[in-house]
């Protein structure tokens, strides 16, 4: 069995394509005192690329960045196989097309050293359908990151059906070490975990506005005013484990479980994602916002969410 | 059409049941500068809700008190005919169980002045229900607080078949006057809003359990860590706003709509809350939690709380 590289002699980290996702990865590979080469097919990538960088910066400094670490260990590589040919380790958040990722991945196959991990950000695809011709793949994994990566600790780790344990392993472990929390996701599925719940919870908010129970603003407000502010100190299971007051999730589950039944038997079916409904959410987000554009509501978020993000650390 | 009091000269508020929601209550009411009246059929109640708001008193503090605010300002009553003799605003807490509600609302009926406001916390009733047999039906509505409702802003406002427009609307201004953020839900429904979109959420994240996607810690993570940090910037609407970058909703509609129609489509039943359930619950619970009791995860939470509500303003 070949064996990988000890977390600490880790020094260059690839990533191939530099979207949102992309970009935000590169920003925090950085802060963490890697060496990071980057690619992109798209025309002018690379200064967008260091804006994205350039304003991330002073969120990541707030946060704590690694001794070494500095925003001129980038580099900009005009093809996939010369990106990823030094690195150790590399993320991918190619876009969300099967084809595509599957054409980026033929060839990186062989421009990979031996040793180096590959891990993909896709949110939607199942990693053991984009491997199929893949020479490497006992070394690919998926490393799904939530929007902004920068800012956001979670990562879904999920093997796929040639994934090497020891490569999800190690791969689990990276992420916790360069300070990300990974979670291992069991099972190839759709959405993997984190957004199966998202979808879930705005299922329910979207049948809120079909069935006229509340304005768009009331509806929002009913989470980031209640529960979620709940939901970022605790998971659901132990949100409630505390709603049982001594009696823990036992008293919880036996006083409120019969009254949750109820309830999802009246949660049923979906909302129909027509024109009419995306136009009546449109308008009650413009509401909510009022003069704040698009790009005071993204300032907005990265500033709370920082501050909620030092507000939950022990 | 009789005139209720201008905020301004509310003076007197009621609490009746104080146990753990009823308690908070008491707390944040005092922590506003109000007089407060309390009245709780158990044996010892006195003494557990002094201990409740010496408790919750330097979390308020830390928030900031009114100006006149006093832990003084309490009195205790045994019985809830003089507990509301001379409310200007009443906060009802008792068992969710309809005979109990009823039965007390029969006593205090004609026990309140005519310009009281009686506000009822339940979660899980419908307070058309609940005031058949009440002449002063017109001035109750529902006023649904989250756990714990000293820390938590969102209150749910609800109106009956009977109940007065101006009551709901004095209701809705009257909790924003004193601090907290109220919502209008439209219709009576089980659970109001806040509850069901809870409610999806935790449906999911027991799904996730059934079908072996995670442990119970990182399903928990998989929220606290990603997704449960934006809700407590912003609803789910405004987060997808974002999502779609400089497109807004529109773009996130369009081009993530479809995988969210796709994996709702994988998303349907309900867990069966069995036993065995429960225990794999409790297990991994346990797990998550080490060495840290209730009382310290309860701590936890209000601690890490605070630092949100913090985080998130202004």
């Amino acid at each position: 069995m070949f064996t990988y590289l000890p977390f600490d002699q880790v020094k260059n980290i690839s990533v191939l394509g530099t979207g949102t996702m992309g970009a935000s990865w590169v920003s925090y590979f950085l802060a963490q005192g890697y060496n990071v080469s980057a690619w992109d097919p798209s025309d002018g990538w690379e200064s967008r690329l260091r804006t994205f960088v350039d304003t991330a910066w002073p969120q990541l400094e707030s946060l704590g960045l690694a001794s070494n670490a500095s925003k001129t260990a980038l580099t900009f590589n005009n093809s996939p196989e010369s990106c990823v040919a030094n690195a150790d380790f590399v993320q991918e958040n190619a876009p969300e097309r099967i084809g595509i990722k599957q054409e980026l991945y033929a060839k990186i196959d062989h421009a990979m050293p031996d040793h180096t991990i590959f891990s993909t950000s896709t949110s939607g695809l199942i990693l053991s359908d984009l491997v199929t011709s893949v020479d490497t793949a006992h070394r690919f994994v998926v490393g799904h990151p939530f929007n902004p990566p920068h800012l956001i600790p979670l990562v879904e780790v999920v093997a796929g059906q040639k994934t090497d344990p020891a490569v999800t392993e190690w791969t689990m472990g990276f992420y916790k070490h360069i300070g990300k929390h990974s979670i291992l996701i069991r099972k190839e599925v759709r959405g993997h975990l984190a957004n199966r719940l998202q979808a879930a919870l705005w299922r329910e908010a979207t049948l809120a506005v079909v069935n006229d129970l509340a304005s768009i603003e009331d509806i929002n407000a009913a989470m980031s005013q209640g529960p979620g502010l709940r939901l970022a100190v605790m998971g659901p299971h132990m949100i409630f484990n505390l709603t049982g007051g001594k009696g823990g999730f036992e008293k919880f589950y036996s006083h409120f479980g019969p009254a949750m039944e109820e309830w999802w038997k009246t949660m049923q079916g979906e909302p129909e994602l027509t024109r009419e409904l995306c136009d009546a959410i449109v308008a009650g987000l413009k509401d909510e916002a009022g003069s704040r554009t698009i790009d005071d509501l993204e300032a907005e978020r990265d500033r709370k969410l920082l501050n909620v993000l030092k507000a939950v650390k022990d």
